[in-house]
């Protein structure tokens, strides 16, 4: 290699804080057209998932890369139901856990938890893994919702056999059975972010995975890193914005404000996306849905019509994935400190494609830092320290 | 930028599996010298730390990037003092675990939990993290030795105030005082393990902290990076192995054929090292001590001290931390799934001490994906999938 090479290829991997545009390796699961907005699963549209396809199927196909025969669906679609209860200990632990403790805290007990009464547990087959993965996504359903109702004082809801995972999510948070087109909103939602490329939970997946650890520690370690407010969490921060804009007329002067401020809107821009997030566009047409009829919810979509005109006509940032999330849910009547554990149940198949992906051609995922600190300090006893 | 510079750029980024050699960002915390086989923590020698330091003097100086004055390490002993118990409720948590699960997933599980009854959970600034690291050092030895306990049908056993974290670990087991001989090298395994740069648990701390989340998400994450094989858990392969060769005389034939059928041989070989891992020299020195006198552990030593010679005279391959570490463990009583629990231990002082790093400067870490799957996949119906 000549040295021009080697001085350009030490300035390629040296310059990259957070490895920004670095590529850490090879993936057949999801390509993000960040130029043309286009998010793709396996090579299908995510927008065309969203409109023929359900959750547990675009989990299948995240999974096994392809979509599955009736003959492949159903045994598969099983392993899911059969796994709608926690064990006994998994609710008495959630019971242990103190009130002031977050979902996504609780979430990350829970789900490591969980792992420790895996009658799998230890098995590295891939069929186990399978097995594993799909009592794991089932599993943290009940347990979004059984910590949900016990944070209320009430005793979970037990799920309806045969009804979609959207469908129980919001029966079992006041057992009250859901319109249809809620429903089908919920569906989309957990479809919309099931995965997105090395994303940072994604990525903590996979370097746990990398040293041959298990489903559960890699995505415990995900929700870890998705609790964080720079990942998870902005659909709440949009809704929180929208409720003090309060009305259509208020959101130029509070954006403007914003902008001229240097402030950071939530629910815009994305280090991929350069154009609007194609999961906006699926959320705006559900969002529009969902609050007809209802007063206070249709001013809060008018809102955050204004504020994505005033912030899109001002600046090149567009919309993301979280700008009409947070109206979605709350149309459904979900509280914001649930927005990020039902996007961990959905990334929770991302993660765990990863997962699988990274076993199939394992590396350990462990690169080097740049040592920048100080060399050759003397040792003095303590009484001689200054 | 030249084509040519731009393709060997490309080359760069691109065929990095694992991010090997790959630059993640700066440290100041740990270097590590491949070529001459030296550790040092923020500038001091590891061989000479294990010599005139201790374990919590190690943590002061990791975390600080400085040795404590008196006046400094007082109160800061007094952090880890003042958190050796655990919540009653943590102790109902690790009693509902099942049988079965490993020490690590109880280690992973009871961490996490310990997040959530925290009394610092939420704060973020620096002292409230501060209080948070020296915490979880000590909780986690309570962690550790009370599920152990709890597992052989004991009661957890108290330790003693005033005693090094070293000498509650080993007394805590059976409530026997340990040996000074014993205490030194524990003391010295703590030191040893405390850091080594961005290994797979602490790249995957150091991943979730980016999101900025908390530092009980980040160190459970860590956890379960440590808990694959191909990370934490060399060290008991290598004390197996020792049990299956035996005696010294059994070692050359046994490694002679490990080496022929290309089998690795643990303990030994290092992707950073070129050459004898510095621990492993400290760690000898301990081993040749604390085996004296028993004929059992004698000859363990000497098997062991044999199969270093025929890897190295036989290989370019020279033994690693986890060589000589199991012994040290076997000659204290330890159980070998004791092994990967103290390391996680001892690490945890690195893992936090990168987190703070990362807090301080901090980029969310997020690279890209090269996708290599299909494209323009066109959905069809169940009914007509074949």
């Amino acid at each position: 290699m000549s040295q021009t090479q080697s001085k350009a290829q030490d300035a390629a991997i040296r310059s990259q804080a957070g490895l920004a545009d670095v590529v850490a390796g090879n993936s057949s699961i999801c390509f993000i057209d960040g130029q043309k907005g286009r998010l793709v699963y396996r090579g299908y549209d995510v927008a065309e998932l969203c409109e023929v396809s359900t959750f547990r199927e675009t989990a299948y196909l995240l999974w096994y890369g392809h979509l599955p025969t009736r003959a492949q669906f159903e045994p598969f679609s099983e392993l899911f139901t059969g796994a709608l209860q926690l064990p006994m200990e998994t609710i008495m632990v959630l019971k242990l856990l103190p009130r002031r403790a977050t979902p996504m805290e609780i979430l990350r007990t829970g789900v490591s938890s969980l792992g420790n009464f895996d009658p799998d547990s230890g098995l590295t087959d891939p069929e186990a893994v399978q097995r594993k993965c799909t009592r794991l996504i089932s599993r943290m359903m009940m347990l979004i919702c059984a910590s949900d109702c016990i944070r209320r004082g009430k005793d979970p809801i037990a799920p309806w056999e045969g009804k979609t995972l959207a469908y129980n999510f919001l029966y079992m948070r006041d057992g009250i059975p859901p319109s249809a087109d809620a429903e089908q909103a919920m569906e989309v939602q957990l479809i919309l972010h099931a995965d997105h490329e090395l994303n940072a939970s994604t990525f903590a997946a996979r370097v746990v995975a990398s040293t041959m650890s298990d489903v559960y520690s890699a995505v415990t370690a995900a929700i870890g890193a998705l609790k964080g407010p720079l990942h998870g969490g902005a659909n709440k921060n949009v809704i929180n914005l929208l409720d003090r804009i309060y009305s259509p007329q208020n959101a130029a002067p509070v954006v403007k404000d914003m902008l001229s401020r240097k402030q950071k809107v939530p629910g815009f821009g994305h280090r991929v996306y350069r154009t609007t997030d194609p999961r906006a566009t699926v959320l705006r047409a559900h969002a529009e849905k969902l609050v007809k009829g209802n007063s206070d919810l249709e001013r809060i979509y008018e809102t955050a019509l204004r504020v994505e005109e005033v912030v899109t006509t001002n600046t090149k940032v567009y919309p993301n994935v979280d700008f009409f999330s947070g109206i979605v849910y709350r149309a459904m009547g979900i509280p914001s400190d649930l927005f990020t554990p039902i996007f961990a149940l959905s990334r929770a198949v991302g993660w765990t494609a990863h997962i699988q992906e990274q076993w199939a051609d394992n590396r350990i995922i462990r690169p080097r830092a740049e040592y920048v600190g100080p060399m050759d300090q003397k040792y003095v006893p303590v009484e001689q320290r200054k």
